[in-house]
């Protein structure tokens, strides 16, 4: 499984195409990740923040992307440093010059943990295969 | 302490009961949990999810919903197996045939963490006891 | 860098201000850390709960707060243990008699991690020196 959960500043609005954001974070892991995340777990969710305060707050212009990615423990080391450090750098590239036309601090967290879950996405995908 | 964390995609609107989800949860860790929790200590929220972006992105149908627990350290192992096992089971029976009714991913994690905290709830269940 | 995110719940609105607790928040880190958190990296944001139940789900008025830092590893416990116990008495004188007035819970964790990022925000800090 990977949970992956976008938070992005209200006053990114216009600016940040979060559906395309959303798309592009999920089919990176379908597409990119040698399939080491099954994609039937991938579950990708954004969350406007509306009320926030950053830096020194008296930048009104300074906005905020953090990306937090949950996933099964048990991918090795090497993958996790591989894969995410060219997903962070796919990121930036997505984003484009947004660093440069406005104060954008952007995050990637990532963490391991184990569950209890139960999924019947799998069966729609096995039956659209 | 025990905060549970819900969240669930926009799309079961109208299928799903959160708030009956939520008092189910809080019910159980008060009635099930051998005193575990304290009910001072219990607060479950729920968060609908707007923005979202499952799987391969091809399935309008597909949702999910996931449950974060957030609990005190301290509680033993065995404890946390079998609480939760049973917790989860009851899950997937409360939501009953959804899961054959349309794709969907249920999902449960539980960390424990040590905190700050400040409680007046309690005297407010001491006064009525 | 230093994430704080703040939950409050519904029942709150009118009497909790949401602003003033966010810019408390974030002014604490920044003058208050001996210049630990680095002032481009705070970023404060809060999120209204409108769907809660609380202990036995019998008292209307039970409201809570709950703080979650996350913060880069790396600062010693020592200060981890001082910063944040005086941090949280602040919390506390901040909302001030809201806990004799009404079932209240307050709560402050604090984790540890380590991600990706990038960060215009202390170019505009830096060129407002």
């Amino acid at each position: 499984m990977a949970h992956v959960t976008i938070e992005w500043t209200a006053n990114l609005e216009g600016e940040l195409d979060v559906r395309a954001l959303m798309e592009m974070l999920a089919a990176d892991m379908k597409d990119r990740s040698d399939g080491v995340f099954p994609v039937g777990g991938i579950r990708v969710r954004a969350y406007r923040v509306d009320h926030y305060v950053i830096a020194d707050n008296a930048g009104p212009e300074d906005a905020f992307i953090n990306v937090d990615v949950k996933m099964g423990a048990g991918r090795s080391a090497e993958f996790r440093q591989r894969y995410f450090d060219a997903l962070f750098a796919r990121l930036r590239d997505h984003l484009g010059g947004m660093f440069d036309r406005r104060p954008l601090a952007l995050s990637l967290y990532v963490k391991e943990t184990e569950g209890w879950k139960h999924n019947s996405i799998h069966k729609r995908l096995a039956g659209t295969d």
